[in-house]
């Protein structure tokens, strides 16, 4: 990690306030590296707790706006306005919210999902387009070094011909209908703010992407799904759902994203096996890989050794053996979305090159996916063409 | 385990010869506990080189016949004949010789799969009753302990209302075409002698019997299975296969069947998720079970200890902490197979009442499993009735 | 992690340059919170090198100075001069500059080893009390949330009376004899710049720590210590080293300390031996404790949960299943710093009256125990009496 | 494993009656292989109890003795009495029934430790040796392939030279005074029938002699030792010890025996440090062996695959990934005794040019073993030269 850069960029939150997991991520992983700079904010639904919220982050108080409305206004008349933003409000307001962005000259960075549907997402990438801006997507374990390892390793014909690729993200925090206590909890499973799913949007889009980014030149040719919604009141939302998937090379995959796995803490795993080798990963350990050569022992690559690919290597903040964690993964994406944003770069140019992150295409691809798992289950789990 | 015992069963093998894994497998099961005495076999496909086995085995020469048909006739005139017979021969053979040896009146126990078509197989359970005898079927790794403790921790509500079954046997070991050098690999492939399926019926049935001994109250509704060969000279038989199942009570399962799981061992895992709590067994670590309460910290239950239930205590052999592992399993059933045919109790009460092994249903049902895959299958991946 | 503070304190760097890996992490770490503020630096050996350092750090060109010497003397004079500062250079400096930081008035956050000699050690206390200054050591995993669930567990009497402490810090990245190609490793196997020892004092020291966190009763009564050069090179500093001690309430303990572990990533655990219940925690896989009551399933605790003590999850930043890792128990190390230092709260009552962090006792403490082990070495390996 | 062998060896027991867990291990392993038959015993302290015990085993009346004085005197008269006999009675009459059974002209397989004093165990190996008798001792682990594979790595120098060895057989089951209790544990803390130590004997000498048999070229040179009595009314038999010990080459051990590792199941652990790489066994997961070159990823090597050397492979009962556990392990010792017995090969000559077992050697050694730690600790720890 080189100490540098000339410039923060100008950044803004909308949502993500007082009490906000996901908020204080953003944060953290964007002033990580001092590449954004918090400049302005509309932190709540409640005004005045967000302006507040946004003071006591230290804040000019006038720029700690009562909405993102108002903030894109302001802003934009600044000369000093944010470049930025960051949306990490109810998923209902994302595409209202980007496109606001987007027409006020802003670089966003959304929370997944990007939107309901694949027409809403043509619209943000089209406009995304016109003005210039890029639109990054929070799948924070892809910015892990191991993702860009597995992805060297497939690229590099480590594995051979993929044939199987299974993908999990199944933890078991709602087994028991905690929405009923926690209004933190209860947006998630009422489809007009959480839209067409629960966990297929919520967490399965999540190994989904990581699949992407490991597997570019795989195609989904079809898939088929069912849902479930265990705890009964969720329903149409589920809580559960198997995707199997066939690829146009003849590979196939399956998904399971689940809400309900009971004791599972986080469960987001990736297997993909090759003709000659597996490799497989788990967001829980995520500095370890497991290299499965058919013949051979099993080898446990860990991040910041020698024996790695470059790629691999480029995000490390410190050696082998300390463990990074879900803080650096994030962090790793914001410094790819500032590389993307300033469009110069601060890393080796190989590591430009290389340049992987979650960009409106991947959001568009989440919310594809998502589209043609509901249109299957919602007809009973039949083969859909993926489209 | 007790010293005990009036009389050995006396005991034949067909098939298991010289260089037969399984063959070892069962004579070491069978003569464990001295619950059984070999006294004949067939062991061959060539005659001599089966009767020289035989004797090396201990056999008098007389009783190490040419072939089944040859042994079940003469021992049929025996006032010492055997009484039971274990076959371990190609698949393709297992109706025919299963059919003559209940009709000579010997019990049975066979490999899996039982035979090709439910048909077959309710012709044979039709015959075991008529005759009075039993079919074992060896699903090996069900005669663990720790699969008794599941079965009773869900019996006991322990996991609350059940929800997902993920099963899998998935082992690289034919990840490349190793049959074109290994004959006896070859005949798992070829249709004539193999049947339906490879993987489906020669590793999914594994697991899916297990379900079976841990959720008796589950009962399929309808699955979708989707087959490949990614050794293309294997098609039409698979060599991965992916089910989805439904259980009448609302629950889901999946199976995964494969034999190009490259790098992985064995890779036969069963995990149970409940409303309250999942539990989770894997075949090369077989000693422990994960007890997965949500909302508290998993537990690694260990064999052979207090706090197990009572049914998964009747078969130690030695205390927690030292590993028992696929022999003592398979001798399990065998002392189970010998509780069955004695029809008298050589353990306590309670172990009899709880007697569970794979008998002719759990053949049965087999068949009938890979069947309704296959069909699904063959008819590209749709939703089937299971019937 | 709330959002707060008044203002950051005016934070200053000894050493830490371009290269250093530490450096960057006592930077990470101190501006992760906001509660420090980088505004002064003398960052290398190299006067051009360490001032063209801090001004890509976003230093103003003029607190980017030559040495610590010119840094501690102007600073001084500044009104709004640094009030505290971190020391990150070789050890045989360390000694000198806490001196010169402490009669400057600064509070101190100094890399282990504090100095060389407990009397040093104790003239650098007696200096801090004496300025009313705190000095603070940075033994990074101390900050893990689940070393204070261990320490709450010991308090609580879920162990039972403590008997047997196994501490062990050992790595492979020194079983060849690297330093020949790399000159940062060769200063800490040269006794004038590393001191009396160097594993001792580089890695054991840390598990010995966390041991002093969790099991703050026990007061060590003797000890004994062998150590080895296995690179001969290296004498007369060892690269491995045991030492056994006993504590005055009769339980025992073992250090293992090396470089020479080949194979081992980092290796540094701790478990605790009480007489109910022993605790094991991995610094690889810091997010797991391992709770085993004897009689009873292992337990695995995981960070974030509710099932954990109140003094567990004050530092959670994210919830439980996602992985927190080496900076974040950094930077909860730098926030209980700056607790120390501001002398008022910013958490919770209960989080002050806990507060726990690496002072100038640690600091003593490690370099009593490295003199002690040293003697006990050098004299055969015989025990003697810890003072 | 083949088929074979003429005539089993003629085999009583003393010992090991109703009830004894270690009677059942040692039938089993005799019998596995059909190299011994159990011939003749005297199970039992209480003769009738014995007799009847023996009676059901199967044995002629006449040949379910009431002692081993009897028995080993009737069976010397019968032109088809016992050739060996395994001895598992309390530790304080193994030096007298094996002396009787060595002037009896049995071979002798005993329980450790084979008698409480270096001379003792010197007189024994004078008398096997004077009669030409094998003496072997239940190390039951050591018969596990991986053990061998670690032997072969180290002599084929994948280690490099050795430098660190860290043995521990560390269980819990006796954290609390359970021999208040349980009559079959009360003896083994009890000097007169137990000798000179508890944990270091019944527990310690297990890996010691693993250790030996890894790394034959390395001897003792000097150790020191401290043992403790966490359960107060033990003393002076310790239930817990740690020993350092110096090997001629430079290397250094450390030995951790404890019944007091409270939670840990068995905990019985072998790691080898070299130059280049380290390898680590675990009893409890007997089947894989890890193998760590310092700068390339952690290796899993597991038991039955073609990348073992051939000596791993000897002794495979079934493929890779399927567990062997315990049973094994003893069963293979079995096969060792009787190979030494018989003189002559019924394995491949490659087989019993490697043939390894713990005989009188392994015996006295590990008495040697004991002898010297209760020396050093009862002066206080101190170092002993080995002797």
């Amino acid at each position: 990690m080189s100490a540098s850069k000339t410039r923060p960029i100008r950044w803004g939150m909308v949502g993500g306030g007082r009490g906000s997991q996901i908020g204080y991520i953003h944060r953290s992983a964007a002033l990580r590296d001092s590449t954004f700079e918090l400049t302005a904010g509309a932190f709540d639904i409640d005004p005045e707790r967000g302006r507040a919220f946004g003071v006591e982050l230290g804040l000019d108080e006038a720029r700690s706006y009562p909405d993102y409305v108002a903030m894109f206004a302001a802003e934009a008349e600044r000369p000093d306005g944010i470049e930025a933003v960051s949306i990490a409000t109810p998923n209902n307001t994302h595409f209202a919210i980007c496109t606001a962005a987007l027409e006020h000259g802003l670089h966003v960075i959304c929370e997944k999902p990007l939107c309901f549907t694949v027409s809403e997402a043509e619209e943000l990438k089209a406009l995304s387009q016109a003005r210039g801006k890029i639109v990054g997507v929070t799948y924070g374990y892809a910015g892990h070094q191991m993702i860009e390892q597995a992805r060297a390793m497939v690229k590099n014909g480590d594995l051979g011909e993929i044939r199987i690729v299974n993908l999990q993200f199944a933890h078991g925090f709602h087994s028991a209908p905690v929405e009923e206590q926690n209004p933190s909890t209860r947006w998630r499973v009422d489809p007009r703010f959480a839209g067409p799913s629960y966990v297929l949007g919520d967490v399965g889009t999540h190994p989904l992407y990581i699949s992407e980014v490991i597997l570019p030149h795989l195609k989904i040719k079809r898939l088929m799904c069912t849902r479930q919604s265990f705890v009964k009141s969720r329903a149409p939302l589920e809580d559960n759902a198997v995707t199997l998937m066939e690829y146009d090379n003849g590979a196939i995959a399956t998904v399971w994203s689940s809400a309900v796995n009971a004791g599972s803490m986080h469960g987001q795993k990736v297997r993909i096996v090759g003709e000659k080798a597996s490799i497989e990963w788990w967001d829980e350990r995520p500095n370890q890989l497991s290299y499965e050569i058919q013949g051979e022992p099993v080898r446990v690559l860990e991040r910041g050794m020698d024996y790695l690919y470059p790629e691999a290597r480029i995000d490390d903040r410190i050696g082998g053996g300390h463990p990074e964690g879900l803080f650096e993964a994030w962090a790793n994406l914001y410094r790819r979305f500032d590389l993307a944003i300033s469009g110069n770069s601060r890393l080796a140019p190989a590591g430009v090159r290389n340049l992987v992150f979650p960009d409106i295409d991947a959001g568009l691809e989440g919310v594809r996916w998502v589209e043609n798992c509901v249109r299957s289950a919602d007809a009973g789990g039949i083969w859909v063409d993926y489209k």
